[in-house]
């Protein structure tokens, strides 16, 4: 097509986690949470609605998807069909960037991405604020991912007030190092795993108590640009996460020989007097906050144990954006 | 010395941890825990008052210590010579047996060993559950060495009542496989890490909580013989700990590749049908609870990872006991 408008969203890594729903279909989180947007992995995604199609059609990196694939996006295009009293079905085109050999599938930019497709073709033309409270029912790290630099999801009391803030734009020297320790497909979903975690560990409440400090702590250095302090929390934060999911039942751990590894290399950078801190996901990656002018020193430190291809440096990364070609 | 008589006292492995002291001297523990006695792990020891030395002597596996060594034993043998009236110096002598390669020094076996040999000297002749209430005051694991099988150390109410208590002879096919990760020294000690996660991990108090429950579910287990269920406890308990580490400021971590790898490991064998748990101490070292009669098959698996020299199978350990050369 040629008016084809494509957006671009940037993903993000949460430094104060999201983990745990309070309301499984609107995805309302039990705590607020805060990220940095990266630029080095994004999506770009179109949306047309167009009569002459029976039913939604979707590709995902140039390649066509099956019914399965194509629900999930359907239902979310509904949301704004429904707004906007469109009654039209929908050609998504949809492009991953992530550096070789990454493979890491992101569904914070993919949702935000054809939420701000969604928006721009449904002619809404929703405020970011808003936009990131649709973005979120496609995938709750998804809110944060329609704004750059450190974001913070608001927990909200609904459907309307869960949505994103930005708090910086990180352009401060701000940056990340991610260690790729594996691509292939976990084994506990997180969404499983947080369900699990939020009704099974003992540790669930005081995590949520505890978030929350850290979260006005976070904050605080962030405006105070008071890197190491933000490291620091992010740290904690980070292992007090992967702490409530060890008091799962049964216990539930992401955790590979190479993520020790990587935390372990981490902490002998810091040692070294570089400053940079870990932080892991719902996987075995590990995501290290650093200077971005230290980025390439990491990398090359972490050379010695990992493939270079393994390594991705990453700045802050922007708002989402539309792209023309 | 002619009639100089040894104590051997058997290495125990905690099923429910032990972290945390409400009473730094005296040792008193928060929580109460339970334990599995190990045959391949163990210490002997004699001590003999004797006035043609001028202060206290102690070899270690027939070396020689230096004062700093031999001043920790000095003031566990005052409990044993205040108790008696004792004023004579000590010639203390005690071997530590653990198998090629595992370099485990046992703090629990040589302080229980200890204990045993400083009450026969004294001629104090304590009987066992009071003599492990002086074994706790060498290291608060040493208690549960007193005796062997299945030991419940109960948190008590003062010096005099936390003590030890077996709970069972575990002579029902019960054994562990030792997984000797790392022998090196460990960059925080147990005794700083649990003062610190005390101190700092939000997670704590629930610890506390879920402990108690684990220790009564862990105990009922054991009297109806249920291996798995005594096998899940054990590998939640253990978890659970490390958990309240990760939370600890700054987050605490004893884990490194091959703890993992052990475990992922255990969690296939287990997937293949054999059952069998882990948990882990304040160390890298894995600890493997198993049928002893799937010990040689859970080794043979592990080889392929580990050298087996690496790899030490135990059965149930005895109380603690006289020994004749």
């Amino acid at each position: 097509m040629s008016n084809e408008k494509k957006v671009r969203a940037y993903t993000n890594i949460a430094l104060i986690k999201y983990w745990g729903k309070r309301n499984e279909e609107l995805f309302l989180p039990m705590n607020s949470s805060l990220s940095l947007t990266l630029d080095s992995f994004y999506t770009e995604t179109s949306v047309s609605f167009d009569s002459s199609v029976s039913e939604d059609i979707f590709y995902l990196n140039d390649t066509f998807q099956d019914t399965k694939a194509t629900e999930k996006v359907s239902r979310f295009l509904d949301l704004f069909r429904e707004e906007a009293g469109i009654k039209l079905p929908a050609i998504v085109k949809s492009t991953n960037f992530v550096p070789t050999a990454a493979g890491l599938a992101s569904s914070a930019s993919g949702m935000a991405a054809l939420a701000g497709a969604a928006n721009l073709a449904s002619g809404l033309n929703l405020d970011k604020t808003t936009l990131s409270t649709y973005a979120r029912r496609g995938s709750g790290s998804a809110t944060r991912s329609i704004f750059g630099g450190f974001v913070e999801w608001q927990m909200g009391t609904n459907n309307a007030d869960s949505c994103a803030l930005k708090v910086d734009d990180a352009s401060w020297d701000i940056g990340m190092v991610t260690v790729v320790v594996n691509d292939k497909q976990k084994a506990v979903s997180s969404r499983v795993g947080m369900k699990n975690t939020v009704a099974t560990s003992p540790f669930y409440p005081s995590w949520l108590e505890s978030t929350a400090v850290d979260l006005r702590n976070i904050k605080s250095a962030i405006l105070k640009k008071d890197f190491e302090q933000v490291g620091e929390i992010t740290e904690s934060n980070g292992m007090k996460m992967h702490a409530t999911m060890l008091g799962a039942n049964p216990p539930l751990s992401y955790w590979e020989p190479d993520s020790v590894r990587a935390m372990q290399a981490v902490r002998d950078l810091r040692q070294s007097g570089i400053p940079c801190y870990f932080t892991m996901d719902a996987g075995p990656n590990v995501k290290v906050l650093c200077r971005l002018s230290d980025g390439q020193k990491i990398k090359d430190y972490l050379s010695n144990i990992f493939n270079p291809t393994q390594l991705i440096i990453s700045g802050p990364g922007k708002d989402i954006e539309e792209i023309t070609d």
